[in-house]
């Protein structure tokens, strides 16, 4: 069960509003590595574990944590979209520019009205959406909850590495204090966050619990192990054969990387089985298509 | 460019077929964590990468190797789905579980029939659907290329962790000595590929491109230093301090570990800015709204 | 921002598991009236109030409380999908079903093996998702936020309305005392929710805040009064005029409804614009259009 | 089955073209409460009616006049588009600018080809697209027919109030006269459909067939009457003890409204299931864990 | 505007009802090919075509008559699911299958209840639903109207032929002779529409509106002529050389078909620019990364 | 299996960037007709290919060209993301605009940082996305592989035509010499594809596997031939008599266009089923409601 407190976990007001940037913040929020994914994605992971205590209490523990970042981000468009301009002046565009330079009205209010997120207006009246910067709805499939700790915590240290990187580019797309300063937060947290999963990857090898690959627990003399170390150079060149990858002991100790310079199919070709009549495809020969089932012995 | 050779990489053939366990078998194609979404998140990546050759390179080798796993379930997918059944007899099925004791028709084929994926038979004619194991379509938010190659690999190690695991759970779910061989394959690729972007991570630090946090070129000072070690507990109890998340050093080596057991908000409450009249928003006090825009001076 | 408690805000295990049932119930969770659903929108709808605080305060209580409600309905979900039959033995479902009649093995386990949601053992590894009861995932557009209080709370009441008749059809598809426990308690908070805006809605009246029709602050003499309270009756027959809104005052006492029987059009036919030749579509005459606009002025 | 007259139900052409209000005019077409929203889903509840004929009658009319209404906006958009600039030149953005102090071409058309929906353009030819203001395309996750008229009346009620809300913003948002004409027209129907549903509920109840809670249909008894009407206070602060819903009889008259100021949980804390190995998730203990169940025997 | 008439285009309901070929049914409504496809397609190229009144007033007939047959599915739909079974009896199903060799009750239904669309009975009460076999919703994406009737009208005969090939197969996957009835009126209509496509594509020909290359409008030497005509043999082997595509003059009688047994490419490798400082992506040198944004000039 | 060379099927690099042209062109790679379209409906047609091996060959032949078109347009989205800004200097607007008149900053980078796809600054690093111009995701329902080739190569006609004519838009669109080049190359392609499947489909009819209607190994005599050549005119008005669709020999040469002008419903009306009174919807009947099914004996 939850609670909640009113005031927000961090914050700072944006000094200006900006219609524009409240657009694309929304990447934060909805987008498929925003604040709405990492607070389901450790939510579902909760509810889902079943590993010892420890990592249950510390995934709901973030969990909770991020639907707070969402408020923050929400409290922050709705100041963002203070007076956003609704309309271009039809006529006047023309004469705002011109104005501009006499001393009128402000152009950039004409091409904010024009490439503002129109929702903003008209479906949430200058509030926040659950969407990203593109107006793409947040969904579902954005998270994964596995079952299986050492999979989902590298999911997670992913998310935190593409949430930090988008923050950090948002940073640098404001000049606004308020907005750079609430941000410095939120970085911050995503640095706390990849530190925290990097952790608890640590921790599920220390307990014994999971290793690489994952998941560790299937046997391995159940996969061809011959295939298990090989790159396969796909493409002419040979560039790739520069890196870590195509030589020496493998990252989980377990065998040698070899390069395979010119990789050959190791399959047939495919011979796919002839067509059912009563799906009316196509087949290799007419006599094998073409009559209804109707008048056959039905198979199903 | 790209070439096609018609042998398979590697197959073989399910000795029956099955169209339920085609049904979820579709989740390796389509499914979030796919063939077609290692496939476009590489090839993808590839493109955008303005790293050094040997990345790029190395990307596009595994990317193209991708489209032939597709390739490979495709045709697995058209076997499975061979002389499956179209329909439920309507009056038949008691007969037909009455007919098993009597040694009569399957009632295998009555199940399969009301619980394969309608579209196997009605949309592709019993053929591979671009789709995961519930229909679901795959898209393009599935996959990520951030230009930042740290935290891409980091994404491409969660997706190979994830796709083993379903792979491993599909080998489980089978007994057909041609499924499981060829999973055992797919699944031995899947060892080489998370340790080829463990290695691909040790590479970029080897070269002093990338280091946790992601993105590591932005300036630490930059961020809130002082939140950026700290475990918010934000439940009851303390199960989550038990954990190396929790003490020590963080493991990007450049700060301590600290245990906040009761957090407190650090922000104030929100005061949101009152809404434009134009809107027809719910104000604190109906002075601020009702009024029609239209007979104002227009702000935008 | 947000805490939380171990304990969940009510619960009752099912007696028996059931994954055919956890399939089902998953349109409660992610569905498009789920407590995703309610949640997400009365979060946002708190967030993004402007209103008196005692809306913004209830808001933020409820959608605070539905939070809960998917934890305890994911609670649930695992304790369904235990020791789920994970695969239908190829050659056995017919044994199996002799077998049954001989005391063999349970032929409930083929069917529900084949009819499961494939995705609660390959993706979650029998964990809940964040998905309908057909595995479409929950998605932003489910919910809505306008800044409009009467007409959200009115799209409150509509969500707790189709939301409490799902959970009574779920409640009546189980013979579990476990789920229909939990169920019972989830059905009376519904009924307490479906109170609870209807006396919103009553409270923005008495505050004279809004009213019908919504938004109350646009003036009516900017819409056309004359189409304000007929009833189109677009179909032959004339059933519709029995009803209470075809006759007698209207509901906002403003108007009264009046019955036409026999529509006519008010409009002219339209007459599309020609097209721009640059963009090769087809005129209505063939020297409109098929001239490539490289060759001329350009506009834009 | 359906005829159609070539006439629109009304219009008023725009008096200028304007692809920006093109873009956003989208929303009343393909937004969730957009007229393809409504359209569909009264044809749905009144294909799926099973109540009195009246009220089949009436969904189905009212349906059948808001094809018509997209009819309307289609044509509008249509106008809207017309010499829509289809590029920004690339040079001349500057000398545009500096052109239009001087007398020269309108810079307004460079910021319409920038920030107009390129789909215009590109896909449709300068005509309607069924999407949102964003691009998003309608879906039929939109739409709801249930069955149970109460609680799809109040669907619809939501549905015009949105929608009308939406239609006042778009003539907020416009100085165009027959745009505005156009709309006060679809502002007056939506008042009209208002007092529809307003009116239609109150004839269920008249008629004795549905009442609150939705489903009354669903004996009271069987619910927790205990938690019915209980306001749970999630937050620290009462100001949600300051409304309606906190206290005196609640609205459907079975009831007292009662506020919990200190809600605690009344469910145990959970204790999930232990994983299945075959499904390779991380359990409390290793021993539970990480054996193929291959080699085991098969439960399903 | 429209109209409704209460009487169906066509209709023989089932002699029985059957929950599973509901759900399958559900692809020729609202699957990517059904009636929600070809009815809004063809009413918004209608809406949106600018050439002769004939083809506008032909679109706007046949999207009239489609809306109609969504009607007649969805009626057919309700029959089919009359008397659903809404639950598997848990205890029960073994008995089930005992009890039918005994003579007790169907196992059919247990089979049903486990594989309908859950949705059927929790969302729309054994109404339709607009989404597909799988329960994907329709959405606008299915549809095209870009203005060049020509291209559309090949969309037109692909729906149409899709359409076709799905109902013949829905008629092959029943034996009830109301739903073969119906479908065979629907087959008719859908060989009508191919007709009257390949039809309308005459008529465009014939009145020199459009040709081959669509749009046909652009002039020809604007493209490289020299490409227009070859098939490129991107894979091992030549059986590609043996179809009419491979040689002989073009279907548009512009050129000769040629074979390029072994494709280079002409274009050079791909030079990509280096990354802008400010989004942290990884460059080929780390002195071309790493600094924020914030101490420099800022080129936006 | 596949592999990849690294030199480009053809390229010219834009001679100047431009972020609105680079969101504009995102249609072309993951919009309804884009590459990853015609890539992946080729390959899946291919994989899926039971015909004659001429056939499946070409199919994978073209189905690999694509992937290479693809990663044309991402290189080309890369150099016109180049040196976006990445930001509207708050105060500056107003400035630049004046300064712009004075010689100052380039007031196009205004409206640039406003307008373009802010994805491609946050979510790729001036990547291309594998997304619509308007930021949808490309997703799996775009494509179709129906197993039957006639209809097959009708949607492929199809895609080629709107392929093409969204190609020759984009190139309207541009005055960049670059860009024209490799359209120019890309749409030459287009003209061979759309002349490759109209030989295609000679070849079937040819070869005497398919012909009109698709599927016509359905004999005609099962469907209501008595409607198969019927034009109903369900509008007033009858300019769609004058079109070919409306008299003479149908083209599949096996029957007569009849022009129905007043057409008449054939069906009843519908009589749906009562409902299941524990689903809670509304019948006809009170009685026919309202009790808990839960007191009843079971019918599922």
């Amino acid at each position: 069960m939850f609670y909640h407190t009113k005031k927000l976990q961090y914050f700072k007001p944006p000094e200006k509003p900006d219609p524009i940037y409240a657009k694309k913040i929304q990447e934060l929020i909805g987008g498929t590595f925003g604040e709405m994914t990492v607070m389901m994605q450790y939510l579902f992971q909760g509810w889902n574990c079943r590993g010892p205590a420890k990592y249950r209490d510390m995934l709901l523990d973030i969990g909770t944590e991020e639907i707070g970042h969402i408020e923050m981000l929400a409290t922050m468009i709705a100041h963002l979209l203070e007076k956003a301009p609704l309309k271009m002046q039809e006529e006047g565009a023309l004469d705002q520019v011109v104005g501009a330079v006499m001393g009128g009205t402000n152009p950039r209010d004409v091409i904010m009205a024009a490439a503002m997120n129109p929702q903003h207006a008209i479906v949430s009246g200058l509030g926040a959406l659950p969407a990203d910067s593109v107006g793409f709805p947040w969904n579902g499939r954005f998270i994964v909850a596995s079952g299986n700790l050492m999979a989902d915590f590298r999911s997670n240290l992913h998310a935190e590495s593409q949430g930090r990187l988008q923050a950090v580019r948002m940073y640098e797309m404001s000049d606004d204090p308020g907005v750079k300063d609430t941000l410095s937060f939120m970085i911050a947290r995503d640095t706390m966050h990849q530190n925290q999963w990097l952790a608890a990857i640590e921790e599920l090898k220390a307990d014994g619990l999971e290793d690489t690959p994952v998941p560790s627990s299937f046997p391995l003399d159940l996969e061809k192990r011959e295939y298990a170390y090989q790159f396969w150079n796909n493409s002419e060149g040979t560039e790739s054969a520069e890196g870590r990858w195509a030589k020496g002991p493998s990252i989980d100790g377990k065998g040698e990387f070899e390069y395979v310079e010119n990789p050959k199919p190791l399959g047939p070709e495919p011979v796919p089985p002839q067509p059912d009549p009563r799906l009316h495809g196509t087949a290799k020969d007419k006599s094998l298509q073409g009559e209804s089932g109707s008048s056959k012995k039905i198979i199903g």
